[in-house]
C-alpha cells in the first residue's frame, strides 16, 4: 500500500479523532459533520477537512462523515490492523500499570511477555502475561518476531537495555524512561513519554496564566487609584 | 513580570533543552554553541537561536551559551522556581509509580498528599507522602493552596473526580487517564498523558517505515526481473 507523508501534527491528532469517534459510535451516532466534530475537539472544520484530506476523501458535502467508516480508516492509518507484537522491559510500577490496566490489544498490539531482573516475579504471570528473566531477552528477540519494545526500566539502565534491544533487531521503542535513548541521527523509532517534560509544560501554562492575572489586577489597581485622584 | 507569548512547539522543546543542559553541566561543560547543542538535539542552530530569542538574548556571538545561566533561565520560564503544590488523585499503579519514582521537587513541585478510596492504604504514608480518603478531598482543597492536581484514577471516574477538583478551585490538571476531561472551551489547564495516543503514534511510524521498505523492495524486484529480460 502506498502511503502519503503526513505532518507530525496531523498524526498527533489522529488518535484524538479515533477516541472521539469511538465515543460517538458508543452513543449510537452514525454520522457527524466536520463543524460538529471540530466543535467537540476544539478544531476548525477546515482543519479537520484538511487533516482527513491527507488520506483521501471520506466526507460528503452536506452529509458529513460516516463515523464507523472514518474510524476504520483512521485505525488503518495508525497501523491498528497490523497485529504488532510487543515486549515490555521492566516490571516496576509503570510496567505493572501497563500490564494490569493498559489494553494493548484494543490498540492493535499483542504484548507477548515482560522481562525483569526481580527473581520474585520471574516465571510468574501478571494479568496473563508471562514475566521472564532479562537474561532471556536476547534469545527471545532472536527467536520471535517483535515489532516494538516498551521500555519501563529505571533511568540508569535505559541506555544499556536499549543497546540490547537494538542489537537484537528491535527498531521501535515506546520509551517511559526520562532518558533520551537515541541520538537524533539514529534510525531507531522512539516514542517518548517523558513525564517530567509533560509536567513542565503544565507548570509553564500555570505560570503564564498566573502572570496574566497578576498583570490584569495590577492594571485594575492603577485604574482605581488614578480614578481616585 | 511581563511574559512573552510563546508557541506550543517552543514550550514543548524547553524541557528537552533543560534535560540536555543538566547533562552537559553534569559532564562539567560550562558553555556550548548553538550548533553543538543543535547537533545533540537534532535541531538546526538557527532554530535553537530562534527558540531562545523568544525569551531575550542569552548567547554571545563566538562564545555560545553559558550552560548554567541558560538552564536557570529555562527553569524560570517553565515555572520551576515557583514552588507549586500538587495533590495526587488515585493511588493505583500509575499513582504509586509517581509517588515512588517521580521526583516532583526536582521539577519545582511539592506533592502535598495523595487521595484514594482504598481503606487499605488510607492513612498510610507512601515514600513519605500521606494517603487520605477521597472523602477528605473537597475539605483539603478548600483549606490548602493547591496549584495542580495529578489525575491517576480509573477512566470511568475521571470526569466525576475532575468535577470535584474544579468545583474546589483547581485550575490545572495533569491527566494520566485516557479520558478528555475538559471541553475545548473550558478554562481548565489540562496536560494529558494519553498512553494510547502515544502508542498509536508509534505504530503509525512503524507502519510508515515498513511500507517504505516494502515499496523499496518491490522496486528492486521489478528492476531485477526487468534486468533478466
Amino acid at each position: 500500500m502506498k502511503r502519503i507523508k503526513v505532518s507530525n501534527n496531523v498524526i498527533r491528532r489522529l488518535p484524538r479523532y479515533l477516541r472521539r469517534l469511538d465515543e460517538l459510535a458508543a452513543q449510537g451516532i452514525s454520522r457527524i459533520s466536520s463543524s460538529e466534530l471540530g466543535q467537540q475537539l476544539g478544531l476548525t472544520p477546515s482543519q479537520i477537512r484538511q487533516d482527513f484530506s491527507c488520506f483521501g476523501e471520506f466526507g460528503q458535502q452536506g452529509y458529513g462523515y460516516n463515523v464507523t467508516a472514518l474510524r476504520e480508516e483512521i485505525a488503518r492509518i495508525l497501523g491498528m490492523d497490523r497485529g504488532y507484537s510487543a515486549v515490555l522491559i521492566g516490571v516496576g510500577n509503570i510496567g505493572r500499570a501497563l500490564m494490569d490496566n493498559f489494553c494493548f490489544s484494543a490498540w492493535g498490539c499483542k504484548l507477548l511477555c515482560a522481562f525483569d531482573v526481580d527473581s520474585g516475579i520471574i516465571g510468574k504471570k501478571l494479568n496473563g502475561i508471562p514475566v521472564r528473566s532479562m537474561d532471556e531477552l536476547s534469545a527471545f528477540l532472536k527467536s520471535n518476531t517483535v515489532d516494538l519494545a516498551v521500555l519501563a526500566v529505571p533511568n540508569d539502565s535505559a541506555k544499556k537495555v536499549t543497546a540490547i534491544l537494538t542489537e537484537n533487531g528491535i527498531e521501535a521503542i515506546w520509551n517511559f524512561t526520562n532518558v533520551d535513548i537515541a541520538a537524533p541521527e539514529s534510525p531507531l523509532i522512539v516514542e517518548n513519554l517523558h513525564f517530567s517534560d509533560s509536567l513542565l509544560s503544565l507548570t509553564y501554562y500555570i505560570s503564564d496564566k498566573k502572570d496574566e492575572e497578576a498583570a490584569r489586577n495590577a492594571r485594575l489597581e492603577r485604574q482605581k487609584s488614578s480614578a481616585k485622584n
